[in-house]
């Protein structure tokens, strides 16, 4: 069995085999990756698209994964061992396993450890009007394929959120050479003379599930969208400029770089608010 | 108490408060460092200098580091649980505690974990002739200060170490700019017309406890060093090139790119040798 650890406020309920993490590579070298998934009433959004990218991230980095209905009957197990809740936040994590020195070679079995606890409440205000955000002074790490694995390695995370001042809800990245590439813990996206745009993320960044549904929807929607490598100056002429994540849904930015911009009220952002408060994110009556 | 895990043949006979790492950053980020540390005859080599290491690291990542007198209890504690030992290796880790988000801001309290562990033995021929080495596929992410620091995210130690064939016991990390930096586990030293070299590490790659105490002793002996940034090309006309840790002490590289090199027979890496086989390290007879 893997690891299964379901807590509310912050007291594991259950804690099956959780001592197994301290010989995991994943505590040693960040040696993993990891799904953050939003449970709206005992159901996991986008359940396949989580699991399907949690392959893809496995198999750059060549750690076996798990068949998703394994993490299917430990998602039970935890949804059992805690009271029901309208949403709850989910969290997959694959570690390599033990084994010693950076070469992978004869590590393992592989881990899994599922998390399972209560719903993040945030500021209101984050969804209406919106956040205020900036730019970060930690540059995002890019250059190779694993750097685009939703892996354990996420201290260029931290330092990017530790040196962004507390009253901006979310920063924006770039990369060391200047391009826009992400927020700190979501996608970024802006709006420019009605086309909806977002970075490419090649080879650094996380193409987040609910970036790929955004621009399924927009395009279903016949909403042109654009990816592609853009500096800092484009968010400057943008109409509008939104934040997603799969726990956050949307976050309108209301104020950027000493400008003002519509927050809630951008035309694209208020009918993707609206879309993503139905599945149950953001918020609810 | 923090963690505290002694094994042989992996086993753990000590694994006191084990089960707090599953829900440690240091585990879901990598956010937190180490030490690796060689213990002979039940002692351990250069500990000031690896918890002055430590402190500094700790203090770059801002994560409260406990006094070394505190490890200093962990390390008899878990001497006492195992049977003696010539050599021991022990490796030291803080983490910053748990914490949701990756802001640290109200994480913690840190973790302490220990490990003590049987000596990794290596092929005797790493010593005498030396090594085969290349240059690594993967680039060292470098550029800003975390980068520098020992911590737990190490997928880009990982990611080289399994480009690189096995035939090769260490390999040569260059940064994205092409420069010279370190071993995948080790520093990279060089001796050119009599002056030993070795690449600056600022904002990227670790500077070991082992590579200040070689350079120290080169400097204490009349030995001209040199700190600097040079390209791969420097390396095809050095007549010696070794690489250090706090484990191995000194491997000699006997093949590089092709080309044979006087490895151990090499007049600086000698006498290299027998002074780190004098603390311990390396073959002993």
């Amino acid at each position: 069995m893997g690891v299964i650890v379901a807590t509310m406020d912050g007291n594991p309920l259950v804690a099956a085999g959780a001592c197994d993490a301290a010989l995991d590579r994943a505590l040693h070298y960040g040696d993993g990756l990891f799904e953050t998934i939003a449970v709206i009433k005992s159901v996991p959004l986008f359940w396949e698209a989580h699991l399907a990218r949690l392959g893809r991230g496995a198999a750059i980095l060549n750690i076996p994964a798990p068949p998703p209905e394994v993490w299917r009957k430990d998602l039970r197990t935890a949804l059992d061992a805690i009271p029901a809740q309208p949403r709850l936040l989910l969290k997959l994590t694959l570690g390599r396993g033990p084994g010693p020195g950076y070469g992978s070679a004869g590590a393992g079995p592989p881990r899994r450890y599922l998390w399972l606890s209560q719903w993040p409440e945030r500021n209101p205000h984050y969804w209406n009007p919106g956040i205020s955000a900036a730019t970060c002074e930690v540059a995002l790490l890019t250059g190779a394929p694993y750097l685009g694995v939703k892996s354990l390695n996420r201290l260029n995370q931290v330092m990017a959120r530790d040196a962004l001042a507390p009253e901006y809800a979310e920063g924006v990245m770039l990369d060391q050479s200047g391009l826009l590439r992400e927020g700190i813990m979501s996608n970024l996206f802006w709006v420019t003379a009605g086309v909806v745009h977002t970075p490419e993320l090649e080879n650094g960044g996380i193409a987040g599930v609910q970036r790929a549904a955004i621009l399924a929807w927009l395009q279903a929607h016949g909403v042109p969208t654009r990816l592609g490598y853009w500096p800092l100056t484009m968010l400057q002429d943008a109409d509008e400029i939104f934040f997603s994540n799969s726990l956050i849904g949307v976050w309108p930015v209301r104020y950027f770089m000493g400008r003002e911009l519509p927050g809630h009220d951008g035309p694209i952002t208020s009918v993707l608010l609206t879309w993503t408060r139905e599945m149950g994110l953001g918020l609810q009556p």
